[in-house]
C-alpha cells in the first residue's frame, strides 16, 4: 500500500554542489537533521553509476523510514525499487509512469505554469512541484519565475500536496510554507550547508512553526 | 515468445551525423533497403523526446517486421513496448534489465575485451555487439581496438551470436563477416550516405555474399 509522503522537507541532490563530499555524507546528514524526503538527481552519469548510487542512498534513508525518490528515470527506480519518481515536463508522461510503476509507488511532477497545475488535476500524481518560485542557478533551464503569487494560485484550485521548489532556504522557507505549500524543495540549502545535518534540523524548525501559525 | 533478431544489418542510429534529416527519413530508407534491425541511442534529448522518437520508428520498422532497439533506457522500452535493449557496460547490468524487461525481449550487450566477451558467456543475453573493431570518430569513449583478431578470438569460444561495430563499412563489411560476425552493426555507413536505401541494400548484398563464401 502507498504510504502518503510527507513533503515538509524535501532534499534533492545536486553532486556538483556538495563541494567535493559525497552524496551519502549529505544525504546522512540531512536524514540525521529530519529530512522527510529525498529526490536523487543525476544528469550525466551512467546508468549504472546512477544505480549504484541509489542503492547506497536507499541503505542510508529506508531505515529511517524516508522515501528515495529518482529524478526522471523510471528504469533507475524500477531496478532499486525505490519509492517513487519525480518526473519533469519533458520526462516520461505521468500515465505511462504509473502503468510501469504501479499504483504504490510515489509520482511527482513539476509544475512550471498555472496552466501546468491545472493540467495535472487530472493525473494520477502525489504531489507537484511547484518551480521555481524563486530564480535560482541550480536550474537554468525555467522560464519565469511562477513566485508566491503563482503558488497561492495554485494552491486555490489543486487538489494535489504542494512542493515549493526554487531558491528556497532558511531566510524563506516560512514564508513559502504560508502561501500554501505542504513542503520546502532544496538543493543548495542543505547540498552546500557546512553541516548538512545542523542546515536540515533549521529548516523542520521552521517548517514546524510556519504550519502551526498559518 | 521470442523471435530471434536477424543481426546481418544493424542499423544505430546518431541524430548528429543525419546531415540535418529526420531520423526517421534514414530508418525509413534503410528499411527499404534491407536493414534487419535497428537500434535508437540518444544520449542528450529529453526522455519525454525520446519516447515519442522511439514510438515514431516503431511505426516505421514494425510492418516490415524489423526489430526496435533501445539503446541504455530500458524504461524508454518499456514505455514504446520496444523489442529490446542494447547496453553497455555502463548501463544497467544484465540481470536486472532482463528481470525488468521479461523473457521475451531482446537484450544486447557490447563487449569491448576478450575478457567482457568471456564474462557473458553466463549472462541472459541474446547478442553481443563486439566493438570496435576499428577506431571511428562517432564513439570517442572506448579504450582500444579489438580488431579483427578480437572479433576472432571471441567467436572460437562465445556461445552468442556476433554483432561487429566500429568503423565498419561497405569496404570492410565482407571481412567482418568471414572473421565470425553474424552481423554488422553499422552508424555513419548509413546515416552519412547520399541514399541510406541504396547504401543499406549496397551492404546487404555484401553481408550475404559473403556468408555463402565462408
Amino acid at each position: 500500500m502507498k504510504v502518503k509522503p510527507v513533503l515538509d522537507i524535501y532534499l534533492v541532490t545536486d553532486r556538483d554542489l556538495c563541494q567535493g563530499r559525497p552524496i551519502e555524507e549529505i544525504v546522512a546528514g540531512a536524514v540525521r537533521g529530519g529530512v522527510t524526503i529525498v529526490q536523487l538527481r543525476e544528469k550525466t552519469c551512467s546508468t549504472r553509476q546512477f544505480i549504484h548510487l541509489a542503492e547506497r542512498l536507499k541503505e542510508i534513508v529506508a531505515p529511517a523510514n524516508v522515501p528515495l525518490i529518482i529524478n526522471d528515470r523510471i528504469d533507475v527506480a524500477l531496478a532499486v525499487d525505490a519509492d517513487g519518481v519525480h518526473l519533469g515536463q519533458e520526462d516520461m508522461p505521468c500515465d505511462i509512469a504509473r502503468a510501469l510503476l504501479g499504483e504504490d509507488k510515489i509520482i511527482g511532477l513539476s509544475v512550471e505554469s498555472v496552466q501546468d497545475a491545472r493540467d495535472a488535476e487530472f493525473l494520477d500524481v502525489d504531489y507537484l512541484g511547484v518551480s521555481p518560485i524563486y530564480f535560482t542557478p541550480t536550474k537554468r533551464d525555467l522560464k519565469r519565475e511562477l513566485g508566491l503569487d503563482g503558488l497561492r494560485q495554485i494552491k486555490s484550485f489543486s487538489r494535489h500536496p504542494l512542493v515549493g521548489i526554487g531558491g528556497l532556504n532558511a531566510a524563506n522557507a516560512a514564508t513559502v510554507i504560508k502561501s500554501g505549500a505542504d513542503g520546502v524543495a532544496v538543493v543548495s540549502a542543505i547540498c552546500c550547508a557546512e553541516d548538512p545535518e545542523k542546515a536540515t534540523r533549521e529548516l523542520a524548525q521552521i517548517v514546524a512553526r510556519a504550519k502551526t501559525e498559518r
